[in-house]
């Protein structure tokens, strides 16, 4: 089990490199920058969370991380004139989706395994770590982040971390359970978004105005 | 005293935390955005403080700010259309300034019980716990930050803090009461330049032109 | 050779205040802010590595890099009308240039002898402190960060720091002469970048196109 969600981590890891490359292409940008922007939209959630826990940063304790984050952002930069892009993208964008909801569940249960300011902390650092890294790169790449748009990205983490903290107050010995049940939702609210192209309904925005 | 400084922080929380959303609603930002840029507003500058200071970050050690940051954003996102916004987000203002100067004296007393960086850096750390969270704010929102503006936000503390660390040094038996003055200081000074929209002097910027 | 690093260390924090303060006068800037972000600058990306690395930021220890920046930008700041900005711009480049070589091999020699995440995390390290700073202003001041642009800047000190650690691997008994030479090479590359204004090769930039 522990090998399973390993390499479900690699593949998340390996998706938010090759989604960040893909998405930044566009503006014309250099091999180097690829690299560095691969893996800050990789680990740099997660490098957040380890501070705020004030553990070893994940990705010097297991060097495999990098790696995957650099060769993922190395071979999309030179296949990105190549590739049909369409395609990759919405692929990519579901393995994703996969290592969101990997590692916003297994950063809950490290922070509620530490006794880290629960109930609530490990919400938050679940958060932190889904979207961290993308918000980092959208922001030294100039672009809008999610957090200005409707995209359902960062509300299926909530409400999955939300039930599993649940889960894990009233049902402690169904832990496993529960884990891959709220992943699994995660993943399904974040597919669906994906495949209707959902986005936050009206009666949830503020009306947006001269400011 | 401290259940006071307790309640005052609190207040200093909501109105961070209340502030974000009224400022941020106009550009049109959904139920989610609006509370996790809510909480990064409240609680992002006090939490690199820790993460620099090397302890636990304040709100892992009491969920209250938290909680406290989440109800604020939320009620402020529902109540948004129908307050008359002028008169909230002034007096918002107000306490937003009380916040300012209770959490930098805070973080200076804080860095300088632990003596940490004496006396240079306690002084960076208010500033840092003041302004933190808002520069976080704009970055995420895609807006210009206050460093970029001639408002008189940040100024009020250095002046404020700087006293703080001059008094301490010299007067380091009546800390109680220099706190407590430091601390009126910075707010008299805020509340100022937000009565009458006092901005920085000409002769503090430098001339802008064609870079 | 302590103290000889030791004054280029100050040179480079200065170098990187000054070319902090002229690059953003020109849009405007009050005298709190410049001195906000020429420390930011200065210092910045120094502190995230420290983070990393869990050790006290180096501007606790040594309040001197503190005050250096603060008096850099502030000299910079008053003087900026007056100076032909030009020519002294230019000079600071190359300073700057001294700083990112000197901090970079720091960096990657201190997080090597303290074995962190060998052989990938030092290079790393060495990147965002020579980086991470001048991001860290961008960011705040609005302006396009160099991961956009293609500018060579931080490639010299990837190249620096993977030859520097492949000699720490390969020869551990020459440490100093690998550093100096390393330095030196990183050095090398970014003033030819400057004096010819080389830029990043097409094949080494994706296609700009609409996204």
């Amino acid at each position: 089990m522990k090998a399973f969600s390993y390499w479900i981590g690699m593949a998340g890891i390996t998706a938010f490199a090759v989604t960040a490359v893909l998405v930044l292409a566009p503006k014309g940008i250099d091999l180097f920058s690829a690299i560095v922007l691969g893996i800050i939209t990789a680990v740099g959630g997660g490098t957040i969370r380890d501070l705020i826990l004030d553990v070893q940063v994940f990705w010097a304790v297991d060097l495999n991380y990098l790696w995957v984050a650099i060769v993922a952002s190395l071979v999309t930069f030179f296949a990105d004139a190549r590739l049909t892009r369409k395609e990759i993208f919405r692929l990519m964008l579901y393995v994703d989706g996969f290592g969101v909801a990997l590692f916003a569940i297994q950063t809950v249960d490290k922070a509620w395994g530490m006794d880290f300011g629960r109930p609530l902390a490990p919400i938050i650092l679940g958060i932190i770590t889904a979207i961290g890294g993308g918000l980092m790169r959208d922001v030294l790449a100039g672009r809008q982040t999610l957090l200005m748009t409707r995209e359902l990205y960062a509300t299926p983490v909530l409400i999955g971390c939300t039930f599993y903290v649940a889960l894990l107050s009233w049902a402690p010995d169904s832990r496993f359970a529960s884990a891959l049940g709220c992943g699994a939702l995660i993943f399904a609210l974040r597919a669906a978004a994906i495949r209707w192209d959902l986005a936050m309904p009206n009666w949830l925005m503020t009306k947006s105005r001269p400011g």
